[in-house]
């Protein structure tokens, strides 16, 4: 037998985001002993540890001889410091990309299966390509018991938080696709204020304006390990936490990037991403948000009631009490987008001002009394009585004030250093309005990685506008961003459908 | 409006292969101003030319300020000298990608969509993951219309070689699988001495030992130019050229990758990929090798057929002629894996050696007869005769050498510096080969990269072996090439079945 080829670890200072890449001279002897070749999948072996990364081959000047480059991620997953001769050779086949194959040619795949693909892609085994592959396999090709199968994987892929037995612990989610529909902090506030147990995680936006975790970050801490999550919820019944630094359901996130980057988004995969994040939470109870328009994520009421049977049904088989709310999903909700413009909304909302935005305010109760209805607190006439009256006499907002004490404290909103307002083109009555291009501009304007950038919206549907009258305002950090956002809006004229009232 | 954002540009000395990719560093104005981060799709633009490119986030090390890195396929395309102000933005809508997400969703693409699509491929705007994806969602769901219009769509996406419109241009392909199945340099000697006009262009392996262009290159010139090939085309009625060089439907070496990549192999996908690089030479005819085996590519009878009938109907719709052979594919033909080896073989067949192997005599002779017969040059019966009367009568030989001597003069083939003899663990009957580990084995010992390296066989199926009689010969230009060859051998035992007859 010959020696293992080995070559000195040198990190490259390149992040090629979850997928591990290293990177090998053109004249590497080890390449051409191995025979590898710019479509090979390497091992890369330092002890007992072992990654499994692509290839990409460099010219002289990038890399010394006798040296093999890291990315980031490649570099973390095999626990590098720096200067160890690690091994090199081909990687061992990925058995589960057979299932994969087998899912591909339209057939069903079993729970081992499942589980393995999860497994290997969670522990980054598969290349960007091949998770694409395997999820565009998969959208609309699941049936409920692969959907079942992969919620479990994906939560036995990550860290579960465990509570108290006794306790129920409530949760809610809103599958998104309308701006400014930040209910969550307004409805933890009402359900922990009465008592339900709320230990909430939120994501920070991936391709939206804003995520409930960039919202709640202008207003407090939210970046909270395990144990201050669990001291949090001890303390005042509730959180409101970036779920991302505790390591719930990771295989997920993995997915979510490609599928986002291809614009795909398969139902099964859908809730199968919801139920294992609520799950890994430990959560006993989930109240799903549907929100349904022409330019929301669901766009028929026949598919969001298919939805929510799936969610319903792999609720149950995983002990998951879930109830789904279809509602409207036609137009922005509150005014603000962006993360300061909503935590302005929310605190409107929470402090009973006169000028709160009142769809955000009852969609929140809405989902409030829903919450405490699903606790068992009554009926939901008695409930929707009882959440109104927690908004409505200050106690949720004296309630949202203790979780942010207990997090950290309450944070001064930033404002921006731009703004700008634009006005209607015409006069007429709004009529219809594309949540999609309003999400673009508020990310234009810089939000969520400028949490002071964003837009605020001055009219609603059914509104009737004068020519030139206020329909938002813009906010930016920067001139250019102002100004980008700017000429995005005068390019897209159709941006508010603005005519005769039918 | 703003003046648009510029960065210098700087070769980075990374090869993607055929993803374009661009790197900035974190700390990057554009990203902040244009809101890019580590998923966007990029623009960059340079006077009338623009790229699509994915973006790699590096440190500051890596890159000066006011830079953006570009890896090798970046540059190229967006044809870079160095020290360019490139113009970077979002980029723009890829439309053609809704296509592909109709396509995962189960429905039919018009012709019009696939074009768009293959348009796009072809002018690198999608990423490995959208092609992958693509892929994926086409694997046995493409029906015979949208085969066609595949096929169509990769035709135009390339140069196409052009011939007088009275000459019928043969042409002859093997669908895979099997190793040392080296027919055509034989096939297109005894057609083209013939008569017959053979303008026969060829691959390299992408994942085998030997393509043909790799296994003629031992023996002469291939890289020719378009001129070249229809100067030796009009001098000696045949070519056994590389068709790489000449941008025969380069969209489909795009998808090849990513399917070898993926291991996915759809069968429409395949037939589209055979007859656009058929038509796109400008052939006729063209006769398909299907060889069927448990280790080969197609592995029933079934199978084959259905692939044929594919094959004939999207032949026909293309006005090109085709005949589909269903072969054995049991075992490797010949006795020589790996360039040289395979030229051994080929050379032997031409040149009637005694030793010559009858199984690659045959199976030449077979496909041989065919094509005269499908050129209207007689009965089956009767073109067995004359592809065997010009084979043994040293017709064949002698026009190979013309065909060499045209192409730049025959050359000698390459001794490996190193070989090693494997012996068969126990006596018995030789009852099995398993091709897929014998084209690995070939590879390991450095084939195609090495022309000389590769192996021998020294028994064929049903063959009686005494325990350590000589199984095959491993050739290598390297030690360590060949110890990691044998290593591989001995931890495979189940490599060949050797037992009793049943």
């Amino acid at each position: 037998m010959t020696e293992p080829h080995a070559l000195i670890a040198v990190e490259m200072g390149i992040d090629t985001h979850q997928e591990p890449v290293v990177f090998l001279r053109a004249d590497c002897e080890v390449c051409r002993a191995e025979g590898f070749n710019a479509n090979t999948r390497l091992q890369l072996s330092l002890g007992e540890r072992a990654i499994i990364a692509t290839l990409n081959v460099v010219t002289e000047a990038v890399l010394p001889p006798g040296r093999v480059g890291f990315s980031h991620i490649a570099w973390q997953r095999l626990e590098l410091k720096g200067g160890e001769a690690v091994t090199l050779s081909h990687a061992p086949v990925l058995h589960s990309m057979s299932a994969v194959r087998k899912k591909i040619y339209g057939n069903r795949l079993s729970d081992t299966e499942i589980g393995d693909i999860i497994t290997d892609i969670s522990l980054h085994r598969y290349s960007d390509m091949q998770i694409a592959s395997f999820l565009t396999a998969c959208v609309e090709r699941l049936d409920t018991a692969e959907v079942i199968a992969l919620t479990r994987a994906m939560v036995a892929s990550g860290k579960r938080l465990h509570w108290p037995d006794r306790l129920q612990r409530m949760d809610k989610h809103c599958i998104g696709g309308v701006p400014g529909n930040r209910t969550t902090p307004i409805v933890v506030a009402i359900a922990s204020a009465a008592g339900l147990i709320m230990p909430k995680t939120s994501s920070r936006a991936i391709t939206s304006p804003s995520g409930t975790a960039d919202t709640m970050e202008v207003l407090t801490r939210v970046h909270l390990e395990l144990e201050e999550i669990q001291a949090t919820v001890r303390q005042v019944n509730a959180c409101l936490a970036w779920g991302g630094a505790v390591n719930l359901s990771p295989a997920d996130d993995m997915l979510i990037r490609i599928e986002h980057v291809l614009d795909i988004d398969g139902t099964g995969q859908m809730v199968a991403s919801v139920l294992s994040k609520k799950i890994a939470a430990g959560s006993t109870h989930a109240l799903i948000d549907i929100p349904v328009g022409p330019t929301a994520k669901v766009r028929s009421q026949p598919q969001a009631e298919q939805m929510a049977r799936l969610f319903d049904t792999v609720g149950q088989a995983l002990a998951l009490k879930v109830r789904c709310l279809i509602t409207r999903g036609d137009q922005a909700v509150g005014f603000g987008v962006g993360p300061a413009q909503e935590a302005r909304d929310v605190l409107a909302v929470l402090q009973n001002q006169a000028d709160a935005p009142a769809d955000l305010r009852e969609r929140a109760l809405f989902l409030a009394s829903h919450l405490l209805n699903m606790a068992g607190r009554g009926s939901l006439a008695q409930t929707e009585v009882q959440a109104r009256d927690i908004l409505l006499s200050g106690q949720a907002w004296q309630q949202f004030h203790r979780i942010c004490d207990a997090q950290g404290g309450l944070k001064e909103i930033p404002d921006a250093a731009f703004q700008r307002e634009l006005g209607a083109a015409h006069s007429g009555t709004l009529l219809a309005m594309d949540n999609r291009r309003l999400a673009r501009l508020a990310k234009l304007a810089g939000a969520p990685s400028s949490p002071a950038a964003g837009l605020r919206l001055h009219a609603k549907l059914g509104q009737a506008l004068a020519r030139g009258q206020p329909l938002l305002t813009l906010y930016a950090d920067s001139r250019g961003e102002l100004d980008y956002a700017a000429a995005y809006y005068a390019r897209n004229q159709d941006f508010f459908m603005i005519g005769e009232t039918p």
